[in-house]
């Protein structure tokens, strides 16, 4: 199906998801810009968690996407021990606030550059935590899913991170 | 595009999409239904938005994608007062919880059934707040846009939300 545009359906959807995920990208960016270290060192509510975890959280899990996603390794593995399978306050020195904010946007270029060369139909391919055999059984499996999932991971903490701006109420 | 399971790549790209709607509306159900009034009475962190009022918002933003995505009428149309044109604390006395998570089945409910009805083209189609001139223009402008924003608009909330519960951390 032609829209009056010239995009097809397929294309026009898979325009949507990739700007729902930009715009993701760009709230969180722009919202850690406007934090100080100091705002990002606090608890987002009384014994919760930091912001700068949160941060740091996001960072490794989107750069997990890189191999998840078949488009090569991670560029900062040693990420994912002090900020996914640790909680907050568990002892680990985390990076610099810089450092990380530095992270997210190198990272979030490289998967939108590799976004960029996926059509609809490639979408749909398997996503590389399942095995060929699995994903025939089961093809929701699939790269799609994967961008949506982190989508609304993204929003999640966006919800959370907010709480750090001094008159943010909502 | 056929998989092996005889689902076009489209009507997969439908499954995936909206097994992420549901998937965050039953987060939220859950997270509610652990919660008791006292709790959702609360703000989520000191001087933030209290849990009932993003309940209240969250029915309400989706009771009015009952005429956006071209449904029906609003169910409660009195709640966008008070909880999406007014902020919390406005002075507006609120339903009681138990009204506002039956409310919140029932309009989810309503919305699964409409779009149980929409296959991949008609998701694409415009929504009810462009017109069809604008959206000529503007073919971004459809459902399937409204699904996705509505989608991370509740993600942003359940991370808010889930601070209300005693023990969690993320």
């Amino acid at each position: 199906m032609e829209t009056v545009n010239h995009l097809t359906a397929e294309d026009m959807a898979v325009k949507v998801l990739l700007k729902s995920w930009t715009t993701q990208v760009d709230r969180i960016t722009d919202l850690v810009a406007g934090l100080s270290e100091n705002d990002l060192r606090k608890e987002i509510a009384p014994g919760k968690n930091t912001g700068i975890y949160i941060l740091g959280h996001m960072v490794a899990v989107h750069d997990a996407l890189l191999p998840l996603l078949g488009f090569g390794t991670k560029l900062y593995p040693e990420l994912e021990q002090i900020f996914v399978k640790s909680p907050d306050k568990s002892g680990h020195s985390f990076p610099s606030v810089a450092d990380l904010k530095k992270q997210w946007s190198e990272i979030n270029d490289l998967l939108l550059q590799h976004y960029s060369r996926l059509d609809f139909e490639a979408w749909l391919t398997r996503h590389e935590a399942v095995s060929p055999e699995d994903f025939a059984k089961e093809p929701h499996r699939n790269k799609l899913n994967v961008l949506i999932s982190r989508t609304t991971h993204m929003s999640y903490h966006h919800g959370q991170l907010v709480l750090l701006k001094n008159k943010a109420q909502d």
